[in-house]
């Protein structure tokens, strides 16, 4: 990376293109230029738009001195390239989520989502409390990088079907979307995975390339049009009960980065965190409404179907811990998780199945 | 409030204090000087952490500019009497819990808790993005101040007796500390309350001025030494299922602030919200543990009970609606709450229900 073209000693204009994000122009010279690509289509507001809303919270933090040009998946590196392109110096930092680099180390799944895993809150407190963090920058830092927690989608809805899945024989043969641990619980099940990108789904769908699709929950799947070539809705999602994503810096642009700017990045990204989960549970009871009045039929795995991709996840689990940077994460994320879950079981959870005890 | 004494032209020395946090020196000049006193004792380490949490923040992002004093509850005001003192303009800011000012107006209780109210993600969702802040910054204009969300203790438990609750009959005649609406739910099923800051309930339970009481859960329960005083622990708080505090500024002070300023407290204490809820979930697991082995006996609210607690809630929120602020918000509350929890109903806490299905 051209070190000189990163640290800006006078303002630079910057132009918009296209959907490409360009803050308004500050009349003070700008410290920091940070090209951000991401993984997201701009027509998904609430992926793409985090990244629009770090960028323009941390120009007015800064009072322009971090300038932060954001771009869609595809616009100038590949959706699912932009971790290469960070780690390599190409790109400042990107937004993506971490467990669409599995393929590169089965460790990146704790940092989004591992199937029946931790909710948002528990993905919370292991990140921002319980040692989470300290574990991913070791993970990112042999790639020359460090990320923080960067929006979540919150539980995240278990899919897209044009059959009805009764039972887990029902679940072969369909060749289906599924990203992370997820899809390889899915393989097992006896589905033919394929990995794209969120912009890639409908087209997919529509074109009979994929029978099922998951993608994230009512808001985004309604915009990408999920209502119009799927008729069920299956809820609950088993693999992503949340879903974070990461603001990924390359290390040689963080370690520039005075204190302050540094302390005022990793507070945007957890305004930036809250922000996106607050928005999907915001947002997602309005979706599923209309998208149940476009003719959107709910149905719920049932628990033979549940206990099936439990068993699955264990299996790809048992793969993993082959490899040690898993292992090692694995035994403080499952001690994590086991202690929270003792808690949460006989307290939260105790209270919500008061709240919900009419319901069927 | 002395505008001259608020903001400093230059660099003005601190004087540590006893348990009174005093920051770093910092070389440079301090552009503004705030005196933060809190509603905590110094050793509940979340709350009265919390407020530390934001003032070395603040520091680092700043690079110096914003220097937060944070004092104990009583140290430099009464615990309950912050926000007055804020209002007042006697001090810049303070951190404190708003539904201990529902004496003042019913209102405030949206921005800690509402009896079989939000959930930690229901809240956020609600302050972030579902219209909650605006109506808080109606309330609180009205008193001259500016809140935003201070941190969270996620759900509470139901609190600390020394006879057993197994119906709605064991409840008359107690002496019990108990805040907020909640307070005035166990009133109406015959339990005496009493208002009191966390400083003094173990005081008050040792000496039999009281027979039980509520303050938050294992964590700063165990602090306290709750256990010490009573036997039984019921889970899960009906009252509390989370809570929130607040950051409360003068609002003559929010607007001498620049932009940048502005953007930066906000995003610290969108930060210190999220960190003293994971901190909450990452301790109260193993204190609860501890609670149990010192001979602490766990005990859940009997559904005959809860259901006398709702129909409580109901006849307080009955007398509530006859404020104007109260019906306007709450109209607004609600309606967001019942979208949510039909979303969560069927998604999240279905997964929930399947990771929890073994428990008794």
């Amino acid at each position: 990376m051209d070190r000189r073209g990163f640290l800006k000693g006078a303002g630079t204009g910057l132009v918009a293109a296209g959907a490409i994000n360009a803050p308004a122009v500050i009349a003070q010279p700008t410290r920091f230029q940070l090209n951000m690509p991401t993984s997201w289509p701009a027509a998904l507001d609430n992926l793409y738009g985090t990244a629009e809303y770090f960028a323009e919270r941390i120009a007015v933090m800064t009072d322009g001195d971090v300038q932060v040009r954001t771009s869609p998946g595809g616009a100038e590196v590949g959706p699912l390239e932009v971790y290469d392109a960070v780690s390599s110096g190409a790109f400042e930092c990107c937004h993506t989520a971490p467990y669409y680099f599995i393929g590169k180390n089965p460790a990146h799944g704790f940092f989004t989502a591992i199937p029946f895993g931790m909710t948002l809150d528990e993905q919370n407190a292991w990140m921002y409390a319980g040692g989470g963090q300290e574990l991913w920058n070791e993970l990112n830092a042999r790639d020359n990088m460090i990320a923080f927690p960067g929006g979540n989608t919150s539980a995240q809805c278990g899919g897209w079907f044009n059959t009805e899945i009764n039972s887990p024989a029902d679940l072969e043969g369909l060749r289906m979307r599924f990203p992370g641990q997820g899809g390889r619980v899915m393989a097992k099940a006896g589905v033919s995975i394929q990995q794209l990108p969120g912009g890639e789904v409908f087209t997919a769908m529509e074109r009979g390339a994929l029978d099922a699709a998951e993608w994230v929950g009512p808001y985004d799947d309604q915009i990408l049009g999920m209502q119009n070539v799927a008729q069920y809705y299956y809820l609950p999602s088993w693999a992503e009960p949340s879903a974070m994503l990461g603001f990924y810096f390359n290390l040689d642009v963080w370690n520039e980065f005075p204190a302050d700017i540094k302390a005022q990045i990793q507070a945007c990204c957890a305004e930036a965190n809250t922000w996106m989960a607050a928005r999907y549970l915001s947002l997602n009871p309005v979706a599923l409404d209309e998208l149940q009045a476009q003719g959107v039929e709910i149905r719920y795995f049932p628990d033979s179907v549940l206990t099936a991709f439990e068993e699955g996840a264990q299996a790809v689990h048992e793969e993993d811990m082959s490899n040690a940077d898993y292992a090692r994460i694995h035994g403080e994320w499952s001690a994590f998780l086991a202690r929270v879950r003792g808690w949460n079981g006989q307290n939260s959870h105790r209270y919500q199945s008061f709240i919900y005890r009419n319901q069927g």
